[in-house]
C-alpha cells in the first residue's frame, strides 16, 4: 500500500515557524505521511486567492488529504471543517470560503465540524486541531470519528464579484499576482470573448494605479519586451502581463482592487 | 523500522541555495531520511530567536536529529557540537546559544565538540561540517565517534534579559515578529499576572516607534478590527498583536528592541 | 532498490504556487520520489546564477533526475531538453544556458529535444512539460522515448563573461548575492592569483553604487566586525563580504553587473 499523502497550503509565509509546526505535527503524528507544499506565501488573510490556488492544485492529487489554513477570523467564532472528498481525498481548515472552490471541484461527500481545541484561549488552529485531524485522516481514521454531521450545502464558498461584460469592455477583481508580476483576473475566456475581444486587439487595461496600452494575443513572444499583453494563462483565465517584465507593478495591482480592459481599436492582422 | 527524521533550521531564507545544499548533503548520505524544514526565515544572526523556535518546534519530534545553524560568527573560532537527547534524538549546530534552550528543554545527557573542517579556509560549516554529522546521527554512528566529549554544562545559552516588572508596568525584549506582525516577547502569563495586568484591562504599549493604546484579552475577536491586544499566545508566552492588522509594523518592533506595557485604567467589565 | 530522487531548481519563488505545482505533478505521478528542492529563489529569470547553483548543488546528488526552470524566454521558440548524465541521472528544462555548466561538470552523453505541450496557447512548461519528463525519467523510462535526439554539442551554456584581470586589479561580473550580502564574483582563485592579489593587501572594491575599503583576507574573522573582506568563498569563487555586515547593501551589488578590486596598498603583515 502506497504512503498516504498530505498537502499543505497557507499564508504563514515561505519557510516561516508556523508552516515548521505543521510539518512538525504531520511528522509526529505518522512519520510515513507524504507532505506537498503546495503554497506558503498566499497574502496574509487572502481566503479569496487561496481558494483558488487550493482548487487549482489539489486537483492534481485528488486522493490525498489536504490541509489548508487562511484564517483571518481565528479566535472569531467560524467553525473548522474536514469534508470527505469523492476521489477518496479530504479537505482540512476552516469553513470560511477557503474550501469552498476545492469541494465544488472534486466533490464533497460528507461534512464534520470539528471540535475546538480544549487548551489555552489563544489557540493556533493549524497547529492544535487541523493537522492533527489531518495527520488522523491520512493514517485511516474515519471521518466521523473527527467531529460532528453537518449539512454539505453549508460549504462556505470564497467572495468573487463577477466579472463585469461589456461591450468592448471588461471588469474583473484581480484574484492574485506572482512573483513575475503576471496578474491574474477572476474572468474567464468565455468572458473576454463575451466582451468581444479578440486575438490582435488593442486595449487598454485600466488598474488601481494606472493606465496602460496593451494587446490581446496568444503567448509572452506575441508583443515586443517591455509591452503588455492581455492572454488566457495556463490555468484557463483572463491573465495581464508585461512581456520580461511585472506588470503588476506596471499596474499597482499587488494591492487588489480590479482591471478594466476596454477596446482602443480593432484587431490588427 | 521507521526512517530516521531530521529537521532543519537556519537564518539561510526560504528556498535559498544554502537550504537546498543541505538537503542535498542529507540525501546524498542517506536518500531514507525524512527531511523537516522548521523554519528557514530565522532574521540573519538572530540566534536568540532561533533558539526559541528551535526549543519550541523540536519538542515535537524528540526522538529526530535536529540540525540548527544561525551561525554569525562562523570562522572565528566558536565551537560546532553535537548533543544526545534523553529522548533518542540529538542536536547538531555551532555552540553559540542556538542549542540552548533545545537541550535545556529536551534533557542533554552528553556532548560532543566536532573536529573543524579540514578543507579550504572558509567553510560553509551547514555543508560541510554539520549536516554530515547530523545525518551520520541519524543513520545510526554514535555520538562519541564524531568528536570529542565536553563537558554538559558547557552548552551555550542564548542572551535574553529577563521581564523586568513592576506594579502596572512590564518591560521586556521582543524575541520575534511573524508574518502577520504578531510581536513575540521575553516574557510569561506569570509575568504579566506579577505585574498586575488582568483581562479586559486597558494598557498602553510603547514600542521602539511609538506609543499605542491597547488592551488585555484572551483573543483577537475580543477587540475590533485595527485595535492592538496584549494576550498569552499559542507558545503561552505574552504577546502583542493588531487584530487583523499589523502590530509589529503600528510598533516599529521589526527591528527588535524591547516593548512597554503600563496600565492605564482598571479593568472594564 | 532505493527510491529515485528528483530534485527542483526555479526562479518561482520560496512556496510559490508554481513551485506547488511541481511537487504535486512529481506526487501524481509517482508518489515514492524523493524530491529535494535546491532553490526557488533565484532571481526571476537570472538563468546565469540558476546555471552556476544548479551546477554546484546538482554534484551533490549527481545520480538524480535535475528538474531546473529558470525561463525569461518561454512562448518565443527555445526548446526543451532532457540529458543523460554520465552518473546515471538526468537533467531536465530549458535548453537556455540553464543547464549548461551542470552538463558539463557531470558529463552529458545524450541529449533529446522534448516535444511542446499539446494543449493551450500559454502553457506553464515547468508543470506540463518538464515536470512529467522529469517524473518519467525518475521512474524509469528511457530518455529516447521522451523525445527527439539531438547533438550533444549543441546545449547551450550560460553567457558569462570572463574576469578581466591587470597587475593589480581585477574586474568580474557579479553573479549573484545571497540572505547575508555576500556577493559571488564570476573570478576563481587563480584569477585573484593572476592579478596579484595576496592574504593581507589592502584594496578597493568598486561596486554599481559606490567604491569601499576591503581587505584580502582568509576568512570573515580576519577583519573586524563592519569591514569588507575579499575572499575565496566555500565554492572556490572570489567573493566580497562584510563581517556581520550586508556587502550586497554596501556596494549596490544586488542588481548585477561588474565589480572591481584594485590594490591600494601592498601586503600587511
Amino acid at each position: 500500500m502506497s504512503d498516504p499523502v498530505v498537502t499543505l497550503l497557507t499564508d504563514y509565509g515561505p519557510h516561516s515557524e508556523h508552516v515548521g509546526a505543521l510539518h512538525a505535527v504531520l511528522v509526529a503524528a505518522n512519520p510515513r505521511i507524504v507532505r506537498v507544499d503546495l503554497a506558503h506565501d498566499i497574502s496574509p488573510g487572502d481566503v479569496r486567492f487561496g481558494a483558488v490556488v487550493l482548487a487549482r492544485l489539489c486537483a492534481f492529487v485528488p486522493h490525498a488529504v489536504h490541509l489548508a489554513v487562511v484564517d483571518p477570523g481565528v479566535g472569531s467564532g467560524r467553525r473548522g471543517v474536514a469534508i470527505r472528498l469523492a476521489g477518496g481525498g479530504a479537505l482540512v481548515g476552516p469553513d470560511n470560503g477557503l474550501l469552498g472552490l476545492a469541494a465544488q471541484a472534486l466533490g464533497a461527500t460528507a461534512v464534520v465540524v470539528l471540535p475546538p481545541f480544549a487548551g489555552h484561549a489563544v489557540t493556533f488552529d493549524g497547529r492544535d486541531v487541523f493537522a492533527p485531524v489531518a495527520a488522523r485522516l491520512a493514517s485511516g481514521v474515519d471521518l466521523y470519528a473527527l467531529g460532528t454531521p453537518a449539512d454539505l450545502g453549508g460549504i462556505r464558498m470564497p467572495e468573487i464579484p463577477p466579472a463585469a461584460v461589456g461591450p468592448g469592455v471588461l471588469r474583473a477583481p484581480i484574484l492574485g499576482c506572482d512573483r513575475f508580476g503576471n496578474v491574474q483576473m477572476a474572468a474567464s475566456a468565455g468572458d473576454a470573448e463575451a466582451a468581444g475581444l479578440v486575438i490582435g486587439q488593442a486595449v487598454e487595461v485600466t488598474g488601481p494605479g494606472t493606465r496602460v496600452h496593451a494587446r490581446v494575443v496568444r503567448t509572452f513572444g506575441d508583443v515586443a519586451a517591455g509591452l503588455l499583453l492581455v492572454y488566457v494563462d495556463g490555468h484557463g483565465q483572463l491573465a495581464v502581463a508585461e512581456n520580461r517584465g511585472d506588470a503588476a507593478h506596471r499596474l499597482g495591482a499587488r494591492g487588489g482592487g480590479s482591471l478594466i480592459i476596454s477596446v482602443t481599436h480593432g484587431p490588427t492582422p
